[in-house]
């Protein structure tokens, strides 16, 4: 049987229909599993002629193209271990520190997990916390990247109700809780909610984390939009209020660029150890030339300014397009104006299908968004009349337009 | 119920005793697991008194820095995409079709997957094909990286021998084969083996794709040393003589840095799509930055320069740790000079334990390398007489004097 392989059976002229009939093995779970909705609509999102209020995505205008060539030149200069593979960059997570205090939170330099990005935060926290079937918690709304991280586990999801001011119910996660239920973590955004754009009340902040102390539940809160904020004083995340059973995810990705895939957590220095294993089977670790390089942007001072535009130009592209929407929109529709963060959630008549709003709003007015049933891991109905809209991604001078031609598509569905 | 957390329970003084009896619910997997083998030896390496031949790492001279300054400036200065999320860089995947021609591999763009670096292809590939418990086909001296991606999955694991000088065992992979076996894939290097350092025979490489082909086993190629040849004419690698079977993994990291994570896979097109579903869920995609910097990077010329230097540089350096081992190693030492990568591997006679011997060499001459037990997945008695050298990553003056130094404590062991 020694050698017997394709050239044999080109022989005898049987190798086509053979190895057609032979495909690859795939693993259960990923035969029907489909790409993170933003991964696709990355893909169609580059037509030129629509305006998108699709993607969460920094406004292009934001990127330190400058600033950040002068890091990396700076720190070229001077690191002969640019290159190398080493720990974990120290000096980042120390400016971490120091970003931590500035959104409330007291974390030590050991509390600092350097990540590429929110999304293998999320990633992370399923690996490290999940077995076949386990239960989690999560809302009826919430950012998809998350039901990716988890779909392989197949874990049993316990979806509660968010309302569109105050997001997620708690009512409903402690009737959960006091029922039984016992989920490996919940999951969710205290601020600049993504997709509802909100920031959840002191209170419920307060409660929630009681909540997770008191059944010893995690909490992963995604801080992703967090440090884009447009109130003078905004309230603590929740790792500011419990240290032990929240862990926080931050990223680099909306303040100054996803391409480069930098973010960190804070967890419990106990669990670092944990993650550490994980990070070193599925990538061995982060890209740590992007740890100096972005270090030495901060060093030089350029993250402060960074953040202070970024805060300055998106708030008002916020009053831009709130502005265009009470301009515009018919007077059934409700929103609130986001405190932080890049969306606002658009409700609109029961009657009204978002699905099909999309649809006939890139085909008539070139105009796109995300449906509210998009952010649901069940589709469920009660989002189906609701919308995402994003003010960072399109060109500012076009807000207005998009939200008027918008407008006009919604105005059909509503006679 | 309601509000009733921690603050009551320190009311109450029990905050202690009870919190310190909760702990986190860690998933199952990952109770024992332990870190990457290579990591725990970058956090150990640090010592800069210890001559270390242990890490696969490159050599810190070879770093491109004022070459890699320039194309960031030159990419900074014309994209102003740079920072955002878009799709994999098309122009990187371009540059990778011509390199992979060099290798004698035939692709197209469609066939090429960015990843971050080898490991991530391995985490991919064990997502991609394992279930818990299925059956995988293992070198018993292999690559560490491998054992932990696939250790999640807790697979079924049949090892087969590996020859010094020619690799895997085909003989016993077929044998495998022929009673039943039905592995979801074979993991191997036919190039720069790590950790023998051996090139796989042409004839032996024909035989194992054919296996492949014959019994539609995918053979994971790892060929991240592979760029890394002394030889005027290498062998083409399995993937230049198979293209169903064979998925092929490349990196930056060995012939440009390992802290730019960036690495490629060679699949067929029919898997790419599955691909893009896993790394969706694990981090989005890859930093479009780096793959944009390495791109202009090879643009202005400078990975060919790069190339020339690291062969030439890391030859010489082989040349010089062979003539120590002639000079210094007892006559019953075994070793093959490599036709690629960065490592040789020895072995010493039955009764020397190498695992002994390192705790020695860096006690009493201060000098470390990796014993052979460290590459088998069970911990093989058959490879306790062997360690792997490499010769890149240590100052080059310092390798004789290194070699003259282990041979001391070597001979001590044998007499």
């Amino acid at each position: 049987m020694n050698d017997f392989g394709k050239r044999e059976l080109n022989q005898v002229g049987i190798s086509n229909e053979f190895s057609s009939r032979h495909d690859f093995h795939i693993a259960d779970w990923l035969r029907n599993a489909e790409r993170h909705t933003m991964q696709q609509m990355l893909s169609m999102d580059g037509s030129p002629d629509i305006i998108s209020f699709a993607l969460g995505l920094p406004a292009p205008d934001s990127f330190p193209n400058q600033a950040y060539a002068e890091a990396v030149s700076h720190l070229l200069a001077r690191d002969r271990v640019a290159f190398q593979l080493t720990p974990p960059f120290q000096p980042l997570k120390r400016h971490i520190v120091e970003m931590m205090k500035e959104r409330g939170i007291d974390c030590t330099e050991e509390q600092v997990f350097l990540i590429s990005g929110a999304q293998q935060g999320l990633d992370l926290v399923a690996r490290m916390f999940l077995n076949q079937g386990t239960q989690v918690i999560l809302e009826e709304a919430s950012y998809t990247g998350f039901h990716k991280a988890i779909e392989p586990f197949q874990p049993e999801i316990l979806t509660v109700p968010v309302d569109p001011q105050t997001g997620i119910d708690l009512d409903a996660v402690e009737t959960l809780l006091l029922d039984g239920a016992r989920p490996a973590f919940i999951y969710t955004m205290s601020d600049g909610h993504n997709p509802l754009g909100i920031s959840m009340p002191r209170e419920n902040r307060v409660r929630l984390v009681e909540l997770a102390r008191q059944y010893h539940i995690p909490i992963i809160e995604d801080d992703a939009y967090g440090f884009i904020y447009y109130q003078e004083t905004p309230n603590p995340p929740l790792r500011a209020l419990e240290d032990k059973w929240v862990l926080y995810i931050g990223s680099f990705s909306k303040i100054l660029g996803p391409s480069l895939r930098t973010g960190w957590m804070i967890v419990p220095s106990e669990l670092t150890s944990k993650l550490a294993v994980i990070k070193s089977l599925i990538d061995i670790d982060c890209a740590t030339f992007t740890q100096r390089a972005i270090s030495a942007f901060i060093d030089l001072g350029y993250l402060k300014s960074q953040l202070t535009y970024v805060r300055q130009d998106y708030c008002e592209r916020c009053d831009i397009m709130i502005e265009a929407l009470k301009k515009y929109f018919p007077p059934q529709a409700r929103w609130h104006k986001p405190n932080s963060g890049v969306f606002i959630w658009v409700e609109l008549p029961e009657q009204v299908d978002t699905m099909k709003l999309l649809k006939a709003a890139v085909e008539q007015e070139k105009v796109a968004f995300v449906p509210g049933s998009a952010f649901s891991i069940n589709a469920q109905a009660c989002l189906s009349n609701s919308l995402r809209l994003n003010f960072t991604n399109c060109r500012r001078d076009k807000i207005e337009d998009g939200i008027a031609r918008l407008a006009k598509v919604v105005k059909t569905m509503i006679k």
